[in-house]
């Protein structure tokens, strides 16, 4: 692997920051990863698992120097992490984070950046993860096999897009360019709504159905043991692609009643068949 | 482990079935397991793979002098079925089913059965499985650690239910008796609503969506690559537990909603809470 950095900043070296660490070193793809954390314990693990090479509390300090800075924290957090770092950074350097919304934190963070602004910046969301957080969790094949989604804008230069591309092609994960709205509709479908619904899937058991919830309940359901404040934070950022996303799901479960009341089974193969093609597709995608 | 049976005859030794017949074998609860099927290709598949020791297309044949007949075909066919095999079995034998809804087919079987008949029956849902089907799927331990809910009536005799009880027990599930009507109540919330949920979920996407479906996604979605004949059966079975069941979740999407719409982040992140301390205690009680 060609080295494209000499010297890469992970603030929030956890679930997401931490497995970029493990995967841009043991790839050789950077010298050397600081890592930039809020908690000493914190820092330490992840200096003594190896996901980073060195990490301070300090973020002036963290980011000094660096080719690249990643902002790995959760949603809420990113924009104001972005004003504390870029006033410290290399005037050349590359900025970038992997919030899984993008319009506001893109909005955000180019507003902090001066037309004139050596700092290159585009925004990240690598559509990979676990219900699973932290460090600990962190695994140098996350990415492998996976989809990085960019959301350059108008303003992004295109030799950002590019090096940002390379870092993430360089872990494993195959790179699309989205608008950063198209990208929030798109995660509202396929992440917010799911993560939602699992959650209703839940609070509407009583508590003596819980015994009863087995496998395929148990699958249903995972995600809904992720972060609560990461994804409070998400469904705030992303309020109005999720309220259209569950509008979309209730005409779909309107459709399924309809099916039902009528007995119209042919009607509900039809509706189950269209999902099991669709299902069935995305293993043959892998 | 004690031998329970001489001969059990499984009507349908798929997934479901031919786990059992592999359990039974395995861990020496019965001499023999005869598998009656509808293809030759799969009753001889079931009997190279070990599954049962012997199969027949031949009900009558099939069910002639078992002890225990498992009626393990999908939820619409099993009252014909049970209407063909119970003339041709002995008086004193044992007959039990694994459909996933119970009130019907425990109603209807019951009807087959004259109030002076030697034969005991009582309705059995063991909740293991996967979305794949067929004996090739089929597996020794599926039933390890599972649930195993019987359903008995005012018309079961005790030892009946004792006897299946014993059966599921030695294949390594866990025995929990309910009401045919509260089993298919509770079924509608734990299994049957989750999966036209995922066929939603898969049907509202835009087909220009897909290439951004991780993980979660795919998790949230699994049970909807089941068999869509199956899954109609169960749905026309319990077509008023679900249609409740659909309404509970569109009572749950108007809180989401409506907190979101107001910018409720403490009502949002509570409500996402409660559902993660119910999904992280399904974790724990394995």
């Amino acid at each position: 692997m060609q080295r494209l950095f000499e010297k890469v900043t992970i603030i929030g070296p956890g679930l997401i920051g931490g497995s970029l660490g493990f995967a841009l070193l043991e790839r050789g793809v950077c010298e050397e990863v600081v890592g930039v954390g809020r908690r000493q314990c914190s820092i330490d693990e992840a200096v003594r698992l190896g996901a980073v090479t060195s990490a301070t509390l300090d973020i002036e300090e963290g980011v000094a120097g660096a080719d690249l800075v990643v902002l790995a924290t959760s949603v809420g957090t990113i924009p104001t992490l972005a004003q504390r770092a870029i006033p410290h950074m290399k005037e050349s350097a590359l900025l970038t984070d992997v919030g899984s919304t993008k319009r506001l934190i893109v909005n955000e963070i180019e507003k902090l950046l001066a037309d004139d602004s050596g700092i290159g910046f585009v925004g990240s969301h690598p559509l990979a993860g676990s219900e699973k957080r932290g460090v600990q969790a962190a695994r140098e094949d996350l990415f492998d096999n996976s989809v990085c989604v960019l959301t350059p804008t108008a303003r992004t230069k295109a030799e950002t897009t590019e090096a940002v591309a390379n870092l993430w092609t360089a872990v494993g994960a195959r790179v699309v360019l989205l608008d950063p709205a198209q990208h929030d509709s798109i995660l509202s479908r396929v992440s917010h709504l799911p993560h939602v619904v699992a959650a209703a899937l839940l609070n509407l058991l009583a508590d003596s159905d819980m015994p009863f919830a087995a496998s395929g309940f148990r699958d249903t359901t995972r995600v809904a043991s992720s972060d609560v404040n990461l994804w409070t934070e998400i469904c705030a950022h992303n309020k109005q692609e999720i309220l259209n996303a569950l509008d979309a799901l209730r005409a779909e479960l309107d459709r399924i009643s309809a099916a039902l009341g009528r007995d119209d089974l042919n009607a509900l193969r039809d509706y189950l068949n269209r999902a099991k093609e669709r299902r069935d597709s995305l293993n043959r995608g892998r």
